[in-house]
């Protein structure tokens, strides 16, 4: 008989969007922990929310509550996870940030559990959950670099507000149940113009005289950084939010350094980890944003050639951005620290 | 004293969303029409449509009612332009046809006055108004393609449902309500799957084993036949349907065969016709699709260099798919007939 070592898992900003489909993923992959303890601000403390058929008492972040964990999964703002990331890793923990504060750090490996699990052992105690929208790309394409290398990627995203928070949900049915009822808008507060039945080709902030978001530079630099892609292989990202609740999708264009037919692509994507292949577009199979949502795989498909370069395919691609694209792969980390003995004091 | 030649105008398919812009736009920009008389189908024949301040009545297409005119503006679909578009030419009037059916024929020029003004003249009796979503991005790209080449574009649409019709624009409104609310949606009738806060990556149809829609072939066929671009020059199109009313959004990549700098570019699109740069990103000026909507000019911004390639730039062009897209374009096909002197009979 195998005794399962069982953890101590502190998930901080349990009360936002992310912070509690972490808590659902824990409870649906049966994660071994020993005791789940959702931290939040002191705003927050004393509430309940729901876990694995129950509900756990929010309890506030501060120096006296984070001591005695063994793994800290934190999705509560780079600000917060600036100040206590480190804290909680002084304090014993092996933290797994979902903010992009850590992201680019030399010491802080940007891990998906699928593409480059054993990067996640060279951690100082802190490993970084990658961007969203650069997840669900980076699970799709690290299958078809390792066949034939990528030489060149274009991305157009199509993001929902999830992503953004629970604000950001709520400014989207308010606007949208205005412009249906004729009604003004209220002053958009979360993002810069109106988000219902609107497309706004900004995600994420421009840094003074900046011509790309951040998220836009996330996903150029981190889709390098997680596939180990040197300066040769070309990435450019243009980043769009729409009226979706959840589900990133994305249109990609992919350049390969050895051919690759739309058929090949298929077969690779097929046996792929965390990849289902949704293709027969004649019968209006596609991945779309709502059948994404919900699930834990990356939906591909409409693969074709491109036929204005050769070696060049067409792809769309959709992920739950809440889930593969932050809960559960942060969950996933965790499961992989666990397996591989690094949780263990 | 000049004497403004009057012109004898049937609008054909004067109920639907188009053609209701073609009446609204005929009004606004004072078109030289001595009557304007709506044609549509014998099911709303009798109906009173507006017009200038004032309505008129809606009569029935059929062989008695096409005798007379100088000039007909369809825009009823494919088959009634198949069908009714050569009688009316056989009844002497010069037919602009805003249907896909005659776009790729030899002798019938596809016409975007601010592009291609003289290909008019070659015309046989019938002229064709490009698809929506080429049109605003060849009105952005052509002054580009005059000052440098263009070498290859690859695009990612938004494309928002009036583009469809009366119907659509209903179907995402009851969607839209319905989720909202938190009921079932009804069974989508329009489009192939849910519109409401989806994203759907098929525009139009697919044919028997195609990989790419009618609406991305058209966009790589018609750029392509409106700029006269040879075979060396590559487009890719991917062509996505957003819960949006009006205006359509598209992410373009474009490569140059002479580098141009975003500079010169905004600078040469400043300085285009029927083209408004928007493109202080740092300040949140960009194009929005609830912007573009109800404007006759296409919007650009984002205009920036893809780090991925030489001679590259990203751009996000808007265009009112209903005005620019459709009527705004038939509209102004007809006033470079009658300038030109060639709807006197």
């Amino acid at each position: 008989m195998t005794t399962v070592a069982r953890h101590r898992v502190a998930v901080v900003g349990a009360t936002g969007a992310v912070g509690s489909t972490i808590l659902e993923v824990l409870a649906e992959r049966d994660f071994p922990a020993s005791e789940v303890v959702p931290l939040a601000s002191a705003r927050s403390a004393g509430k309940r929310v729901p876990f694995d058929g129950s509900d756990l008492e929010v309890v506030e972040l501060s120096d006296e509550s984070i001591g005695g964990f063994d793994v800290a999964l934190m999705s509560a703002g780079g600000s917060v996870s600036s100040e206590w990331a480190p804290k909680l890793r002084d304090a014993g923990a092996i933290v797994v940030d979902n903010t992009s504060f850590f992201r680019m750090h030399e010491d802080v490996p940007l891990v998906i559990p699928e593409v480059n699990p054993d990067a996640a052992a060279g951690h100082s105690g802190i490993i970084a959950n990658p961007n969203c929208s650069t997840m669900q790309m980076v699970v799709a394409l690290a299958p078809l670099h390792a066949a034939v290398g990528i030489d060149r990627l274009v991305v157009s995203t199509y993001q929902s507000v999830s992503g953004t928070g629970q604000k950001a949900i709520q400014e989207l049915k308010d606007q949208s149940a205005a412009v249906l009822a004729g009604d003004q808008i209220a002053e958009p507060k979360v993002y810069p113009h109106q988000i219902a039945f609107n497309v706004i080709p900004q995600v994420e902030t421009f840094n003074e005289g900046d011509d790309y978001t951040t998220e836009e530079r996330k996903m150029m630099a981190e889709t390098r950084k997680i596939m180990g892609l040197g300066e040769e292989v070309g990435i450019s990202a243009t980043c769009a939010r729409v009226p979706v609740f959840n589900g990133h999708s994305e249109s990609v264009n992919l350049q390969t350094s050895e051919d690759l037919s739309p058929e090949q692509a298929r077969e690779i994507l097929s046996n792929a980890p965390g990849v289902v292949v949704v293709d027969a577009p004649g019968e209006g199979l596609y991945p779309l944003a709502v059948d994404g949502a919900g699930r834990d795989e990356v939906l591909v498909g409409r693969i074709r050639r491109d036929p204005s370069a050769e070696r060049t395919l067409n792809l769309w691609i959709v992920g739950d951005n809440l889930r593969k694209g932050a809960a559960t792969n942060t969950v996933q980390i965790a499961e992989l620290l666990a397996q591989r003995g690094l949780l263990d004091a």
